[in-house]
């Protein structure tokens, strides 16, 4: 059974997709507000993109994908795009590389803004009619156009705070935030160990509404008996582990892992900045002492494993996981106090039972295709199941993450080196040990 | 049950581990007959080791983790060693940089093969009087011990073959290999599709013979109907692919494996040399002209991937790999004709149905712990857990495997892009596909 | 005897400085007018340096080194800027990343520009009274900072050159340049030999108005019998040895120059692109068609090397160029038609008779100190001596450069890779030869 | 006047070639005497050759440039060396890249033993009849390949130094050389200041003996007044400079240099090695403690423009150095109490008042040719000028230079952060400073 959120954003969409379309794209307008046409420029990592970049390759999407299917006479913005916006679909052409996104101060971000608004145009003009029922298969690429927009949401989130971090002075993305911090995280949550005997269990989405393809399909899987922390691990948790000599004992630590906390020279997580022997942490609202009662984020998978090593656990499988998620309620109450989507969470119904969504999990699995799974024909083929290598599964959700992509089968990945995501570490273990 | 073969190995390992101890350490010896003080020496690329590095690690293994245990006056051969000789156990102390090996001119191969006899008649002393039966768990480490040499036989293999690639007159390791090649490979072999239903089935090693922890648990997994080659793919089927522009076309490869290409300007397996437009194959034998009726070898996972996904068909699961193979009797007729290792193979039976054991068979399993795996303690510990990720697993076997390694649970495993080992591919895909 | 455009500049210099501070800042105003705040931040190699942050280190060149020495009272504009836009002074401390540059979209353009008129304001009263006369020491270390911000103005156009060259776009920085193309080099300049004899000669500034550190002390050189191009070589000149496989003939090169030929895959001057088997140039006016007889330019060092030596020739010393040139009159009618520093070149007169002052030629002489060479005391003395090792001295100036930094003793020095400058190529030889 | 040395040498080839040649090739081997064949082929940085590779490359320069151009008859020994052995000269064929040298583990050490042989007897057979007077300009080449020799005897020393220095075991290459160690470096030897006035002098070969082309011609330069110290500078000073923070203050560097202090985390010359807060140095002879009284060696030229800033000196021009050496005798009284080359220095005499000769000096001139140099035609013209680009002139000699190799014109040249060679520092000073 689908969880109430997901059955209404089923229903949203169903009712009125032209209402749907706008509210996405102008919450992706209101996370820029703060940002100076700089800010949108900077490329801080190859693995960042500008913010700039983000408007225009979501534009593009549609652009490329939606309106040349169902729009016989639509012309392109500008023929340059194509080649400029593309992310990775060599099925549609070549591309920029993506190292260079920073260099490319032309188009303005006024003119970008620009296209955007030519590319809503079009798109609301074929809904303005039908709601878009007439489409056929395009309004199931436009849907996932919606989705993919989303995703860069909260890239935009991520990679501006990354951004951010290499200046001296640390800017503050939304000043305000540190002052409304939720009072909630002033204490600690005790940990409760959640068991579940061994099963054969049904994994993956159940299509009873949006997923994408890598969600699908649901199959079996032998689950072992297992028990899982009730929340994540905190930042004093961490404290602890760091203190105990965490980044310095290679027995907890995976090969590789161990060879990047050396390359790196790692004592902390990302963000977190040692000011005369005090540790401070760098938030989107600015610089600030890390609360012990917090989830503990900006982690490596590598940290996450050693952590939970350390922790005498282990990190959940995906299944593990999905099944104790399956059964919970969402409400995403992060630690910052409130997600940064508010078009969308004014709307949002909150729970007191959250087990999840504050935080990016790291889990055990490897980022590998479910059984039987095939990806999609053409360039819409290239959107996951071409990365299905070196990546290790992600479940729950952040702060930075739109409500509608926090659910039980979300599958989000990274290598296992990555950590400018708001990514954090649930422990589990083997029941009986 | 375990097959013929692996009783065998147990049974001889009970009746006289002095007499096993011995043909083991034979073995590596005959390996370096026909090598110079020079070919011991050379270290071409980090990833692989001098052959006079694999023959005093080995013995530096036996005189680390067994000597000092049973034996409390034994004074170690040179206090140096513990540091030029030791791989990877942080455990034990810190160790000579792995890229460095290649360096160490001195101790001569001549001092270390007579560290390899102080350390034989040490071993061999303890084994006289009660065959080792009253080493306690010492017995295990000793096995152990053995095992780990044989693996690094195969490095000897593979790494001389890296290292002779190098050079531009293409030395041959074993010049009279080629004359000796087998007519058996001079006729195609028909491929057949074996099948199997969905199941819920065992997996793992069933604790009847030696094997390494990363075999076990035995432990339950769904598997869903799916048919496998009944051979590994061939030279003359790789050419087709390869004249398909297999190396030319993005939609064939993952992401990651696409960048590697193109990094590298691969255009065919390793060891392939373009001679004015003719492939010429470089093996342990000489130059030679690949033979279209042979398994293709020496595949990174991308191409193996990328080859089965234009083959429309994937690579297959471990646990779909292990189930066929779990049936099956092992041969090891290696394409080149016989076995890198004459004093074991000479006992060796053969068979005429074998289906692996003749190339190493990359899998789409990334390799990770079975559920409930727990390394040991210790710096034993540190002998495979630590590697569970960023690696793929690859089944089956292959010449330089020595007999005994070719196993149905064998799990070996590399990174995608490693294909300086014997590795091939066998097609897999889902039922009524 | 100073050329009559030194003497004007420095009748200038002392009858005004305010005026000359205020045109000299107003002049780089101007050059970033066309430009957008994105535009300004971009840094599109370690090499450049985003405009923004031209526009800061120059002001916090006078805050730094001018206002604190000349009142009392004065407090910095920001104290992170002393962090972020000092560029290698550590006399006055550390500084933020060269290759960081970039990522620093805060302080806005906005906010650098009320930095730039903080600082003026400041100067301006100063000068108000007595024009800078009660000065004293500080008077020189102002002028110095007029010349350290026409460095820069230089820089700025070389930068967004090659900023806009990493855009799939081509765009132009100046439009209306390309329409407004000389006529004169239309017609190619006949080439003749300029010859002169032995002698012992004196090099170096003759303290006639104001010149770096670096140009002095005025010395004696022996300089044998040579003969010297009346004119850099042309487009059409390195075409001819482009034609004649010059990138592809070892022999020609320099050893260094060979391998980094090969390795950065170079065929033609930086900023030439082929467009389907043609060959287009990129300037600061768009894409347009090489002129054959136009200098060539954006050479490295190697290429002028080469080129020299295809053409049984070679560079001219520092000494030979410098002794052609003191006799010469200046004009800077540069290929393009016309400087880009408007506010200076109005008042600049012109002449026919110009040997130099097109494009910054590469000469022969490593980059070194003349003899008896003192760097000044402090941080002042970090401007030029340190710089002395691995680098190639320039004589002339380019289409970049202020009309005031043209003359006949000034050393401008690249590593012998770089090309992004206005660089070509002057030939001599040897007398009788 | 050719030093007396000089006319020895140049007596001893022009009364008996066929000896010079055996007694230069024998020395060879002596060199190599006590190395083993795995010590022969180690490669330990892409900027040293295997001792292997060195003794091939000398006898692939007789095979190539003297053989054929004299013997109709000639064919070579092995047509694959032609390649192999080929350093750097494109003009006969393209090489064996140079980082790969120690990967040629085939041919081997005897092998290329008796490569020499055959060569030798090729070339003795030659000079039997008439001492070579019939070869013509061949003779030329021959003797160019002794000197060729010769240098690769001194790197012979300076690449197995280095190759010693990775192994922890630290061997010594010459294990009596430390018992032996010279009483006379016991006691500091004071510094004077040899003045010299103002002059126009001459410089460069007399064409009184053999010399590189880099030598010639000799030529007019403008000297200003100077002085130079009388010996090069101690462990003793350099350890002051050290302890005074020598690596930790960027106003004594050049720009170039203090980058790389900084990436290689310099700390004090090549091969002195931290041993607990004690400082060890690596010599031919093993680890010892260094003598405060010897010359300070194994320094990269930005070391020891730092050290002389910081003694408040510069370094010496070619011009200033060779002025005064010129004068001088030669001893060779290397610190470490003889020379490397027993054959040769059995003949040398011996003087007291040496002045260089212990240790290569850096200049502060970088290699370029002498005014009118022409490169000789054809392969031999890539011997030294393609050489002259971003690297400085070293003066003098050290322990491990062939005692005719000492000469006062002589133009050794590494890059500015090379320290591998026997590499001090001398100072100078302008006169009345």
């Amino acid at each position: 059974m689908a969880s109430p959120i997901q059955l209404k954003n089923q229903a949203r969409d169903e009712e009125c997709l032209r209402d749907h379309y706008a509210r996405v794209r102008r919450q992706t307008a209101v996370l820029i507000e703060n940002l100076s046409e700089e800010d949108c420029l900077v490329q801080s990592m190859p693995d960042a993109s500008p913010i700039k970049w983000h408007l225009a390759h979501t534009s593009w999407f549609f652009e490329t994908f939606v309106l040349p299917a169902i729009d016989n006479d639509y012309s392109v913005f500008d023929s340059a795009y194509g080649y400029m916006f593309n992310s990775y679909y060599n099925t549609v052409g070549s591309m920029h590389p993506r190292p260079a996104r920073g260099l490319l101060t032309r188009p303005s971000l006024k003119t970008v803004v620009a296209y955007r608004t030519h590319v809503d145009d079009h798109i609301d003009a074929l809904l303005a009619s039908d709601d878009g029922h007439d489409l056929g298969p395009t309004r199931e690429v436009l849907l996932l156009g919606l989705h993919h927009e989303q995703q860069h949401q909260e890239l935009i989130l991520t990679d501006i705070k990354h951004a951010f971090s290499c200046n001296p002075t640390y800017p503050a993305y939304d000043p305000a935030r540190l002052s409304a911090r939720s009072t909630r995280t002033r204490e600690a949550i005790e940990r409760r160990w959640i068991a579940r005997s061994e099963s054969i269990s049904q994994i993956g989405h159940r299509d009873d509404g949006f997923a994408f393809d890598n969600e699908s399909p649901r199959h079996r899987q032998v689950v072992e008996a297992y028990e899982i922390s009730s929340r994540p691990s905190t930042v004093g948790e961490y404290l602890a582990f760091m203190n105990d000599g965490g980044y310095r004992r290679p027995e907890l630590w995976l090969s590789d892992g161990w060879a990047v906390v050396n390359e790196r020279d790692w004592r902390a997580p990302q963000y977190w900045v040692d000011r005369e022997g005090e540790w401070m942490h760098f938030t989107l609202g600015g610089l600030t002492q890390p609360r012990e009662t917090e989830p503990i984020t900006h982690l490596s998978y590598y940290e996450a494993d050693a952590f939970a090593r350390w922790s005498e656990a282990r990190l959940p499988t995906e299944a593990e996981w999905e099944l104790v998620a399956d059964e919970a309620e969402i409400t995403g109450n992060f630690v910052e106090s409130r997600r940064y989507h508010p078009i969308e969470s004014k709307e949002t119904p909150r729970h007191a039972s959250a087990i999840f969504g504050d935080v990016w999990e790291w889990t055990a699995s490897p980022y590998r295709p479910y059984p039987g799974y095939i990806a999609p024909p053409g360039a819409l083929g290239e959107y996951n199941g071409k990365f299905m290598s070196s990546q290790m599964v992600l479940r729950g959700g952040s702060c930075a993450t739109p409500q509608s992509h926090v659910r039980a089968t979300y599958r989000n990945f990274f290598p296992p080196d990555a950590r400018w995501q708001f990514s954090g570490v649930r422990l589990a273990r083997d029941a009986n040990t």
